[in-house]
């Protein structure tokens, strides 16, 4: 198949000039130098995607799969040459069942669009990446993307019953099922979410919804003069079992940020803020033992409300946090994740650290989870990330790791993480991941260089 | 590496004797005839199973896992020459972290002395396949087991958090992680679990536990005159969303067998029993609507309770209506799984079936799941499972992938269903699902001829 052949295939909705190509290069991290693609192939269909994978076999060019673009480990970044797919105009909600609570999706579809649709029927989509306005449901699939409410919904797996996927050879097939319970074959569709676009390219999605909650939610807004005192009060809510909806915390660079932004008022004495809900028909109750937890622990101010315009306000503030934060310079934003008893550990880690090579750290967290997202700032317009900042990215990572932790908590790996990959997995494991990914695609033509 | 060889490597645990390597011959499914093992290892350390596989790779021989032999769909099922290895043995809780929520646990630990050693901590282990006093942790895990909680609390899958391994070429792997989330690497966790042995053995697994239910359950038991009604029901309580933590129906044919043997107390006008649970902190509510969901769907009998006793005996009844049934001849347990909208539909069709096959079909199910037993009973003593079951049973599966379900919701594919597998899975995904087999298993040694 010649390239006009493939422009031909997918009707004409191909790109080619370079200044064009261009807006397709990248992610969110702009540290990873983006290469020249041979061409944009604009899918609308599982039948497109089969024709440009076709096309990368038969020529042995690199495809890139790509959604919002809002990554920020380098996944959908592009080499010379390569071939990029763009699933971001496959758009459509297939079908919305209420009474089987589920959706199918295509790729394309934007998170918080697939929420509101299900809303409408009194249902929800739970996974919510911050980026949850731009993200598309392909790039959650691809990355197994976290949120704020996946501390009590779980994560995009815990909400994906099957998929269809178009894998290295051109072949559509079909995972999972419509049912709850299913054991039939290998679970492919476990191994398809995460694998960010190297084993096969995601073109249908039926994702579970839930029950959206009837109440409105009860939230707790705490501050503390010790970011070691937000993260102990943190793990007294895990261990009090109430089942929070939210729990985040962000410490004082992070507010410093906010503040200086959006003008939230902050006090000097300030360390830390930790934010709780509860959504259930007991949050009233799991609210009151959520606050007790922090005033335990030398909160200094604690505040309970059911206000929903205020929990709004404290939600979106939250969401902001990074946008902030890069209004301070250039970010390299790492992602580990710790069982939950060493939270107050790790966050003292990346204060010492962040202390030791000088640099600011603003730290947030998906505290309930054990997710930090520790974001090192640097100097804007440096020809790459300074050496200081990787260093100290690699110490916190080995702090993590001998907590029993992991390198990433729902960013994925993507170019930027996979010198550490090994650390993690060891050798016999790196080598039975590399097996499955030669057997389904042993031409190496799925964004190669990206997760494993 | 000889025979005795393997003998010295695993500390002399080995079976050869043929009247003693008897017992480790067959699961519950008495019909699928087998074959004499040529050993059986009972391992007590990773290290007995990687020598075994290595023994068995070395000389070609089929190794076939084995824990408490309760499947009953052939996946442990031998053949002639055959390797067995009995992880039974291997019976430790190697930790119990409250504070993490977790437990690390040897493959042959009992299901239920797991679930008694969290309840200690207040957690609990989920998974509660009927079986939970007898089969293991390690069977739960090839089979991804689920049980009569898993409507509320997930099936095993999501109470997984990593495993150790021993895959075909000896090698020892850990997947997965200590933590709540990450996405380092593929999912080799899911992809093993449900695996049925065919990939690799599982020698260690990290749990999830959660906190148990803090209050006593409020029971609703319901009778119907009608099977369809009571499923009707069923469905009005799912879409009520109240969360129950139970929802099992029995029809008629399964009281019968119970009444007969535990003298329950049946009223000749009773086609179905419902019972429903719910464990939350608004359990009294929830327990109100789906009473009145059984009483708008014409129940006859709806009694609700809060007294743990009574609800205790109900789910022994529950749990008993298996053994109930094999009172009644030799079976075939079937284990369909459809979307929950079309429950009605399903237990119609397996009523239809039943009569125009003129058989006995005794049908349990997780009915909050959409997961149906059908139990098809036929005269003791044959030599093989009669045509006519064989071919009811297919008429029940056709019409489970009509409606849109799958073959299999807990039970596994063993031996018993493979021929069925590609109606289900379609050829492109087949031949995905074995590529992943070949490349973990080039030499065919796990558990073959089953699951794939």
């Amino acid at each position: 198949m010649t390239l006009n052949e493939l422009v031909h295939a997918v009707g004409g909705r191909v790109i080619t000039d370079p200044d064009d190509v261009r807006d397709f290069c990248h992610d969110e991290h702009s540290y990873v130098k983006p290469g020249r693609p041979c061409a944009v192939v604009i899918a609308e269909s599982a039948a497109d995607v089969q024709a440009a994978v076709r096309w990368a076999a038969e020529h042995r060019v690199p495809l890139i799969p790509r959604g919002g673009g809002t990554g920020i480990v380098g996944g959908t970044a592009t080499t010379d040459g390569c071939l990029v797919v763009s699933l971001a105009r496959m758009t459509a909600i297939k079908e919305l069942s209420p009474q089987d609570e589920l959706a199918v999706v295509e790729p394309g579809v934007i998170n918080a669009d697939l929420d509101r649709a299900a809303r409408a029927h009194g249902l929800m989509y739970a996974p919510d990446p911050s980026s949850y306005e731009t993200c598309t449901i392909g790039g959650n699939l691809a990355t197994n993307a976290g949120g704020l409410r996946c501390v009590k919904y779980g994560v995009t797996r815990d909400s994906v019953l099957g998929l269809e996927a178009v894998l290295a050879d051109g072949s559509l097939i079909r995972t999972g099922r419509r049912t709850v319970k299913g054991v039939t074959g290998y679970d492919l569709t476990g191994l398809l979410v995460g694998s960010e676009g190297t084993l096969g390219i995601i073109t249908s999605a039926t994702l579970r919804l839930r029950p959206a909650p009837k109440h409105p939610p009860v939230t707790v807004a705490a501050e503390f003069s010790s970011l070691v005192d937000a993260a102990e009060a943190v793990w007294a809510i895990v261990r009090a079992s109430v089942g929070p909806s939210l729990l985040e915390l962000m410490d004082r660079a992070t507010l410093e940020a906010l503040d200086d932004w959006r003008h939230i008022g902050l006090d000097a004495k300030t360390s830390a803020m930790l934010l709780c809900q509860a959504d259930g028909p007991d949050a009233a109750a799991a609210a009151q033992v959520m606050a007790e937890c922090c005033t335990v622990n030398r909160a200094a101010v604690v505040a309970v409300s059911d206000d929903e315009a205020e929990a709004a306000q404290l939600l979106d503030v939250r969401r902001m946090a990074f946008t902030a934060i890069e209004r301070m310079g250039a970010c390299l934003i790492e992602d580990v994740c710790v069982p939950r008893s060493k939270l107050p550990e790790m966050f003292a880690a990346v204060e010492r650290i962040a202390a030791a090579y000088d640099l600011a750290v603003p730290t947030v967290a998906h505290a309930g989870d054990g997710n930090l997202h520790p974001v090192f700032v640097f100097d804007r317009g440096l020809p790459e990330i300074p050496r200081a900042v990787w260093d100290a990215a690699e110490e916190v990572f080995r702090v993590a790791l001998d907590l029993g932790g992991t390198l990433t908590g729902e960013h994925g790996v993507g170019t930027l993480k996979r010198h550490w990959l090994g650390a993690e997995l060891g050798d016999a494991t790196m080598a039975a991941q590399l097996a499955i990914k030669n057997a389904l695609d042993p031409l190496g033509i799925m964004n190669p260089g990206k997760a494993i």
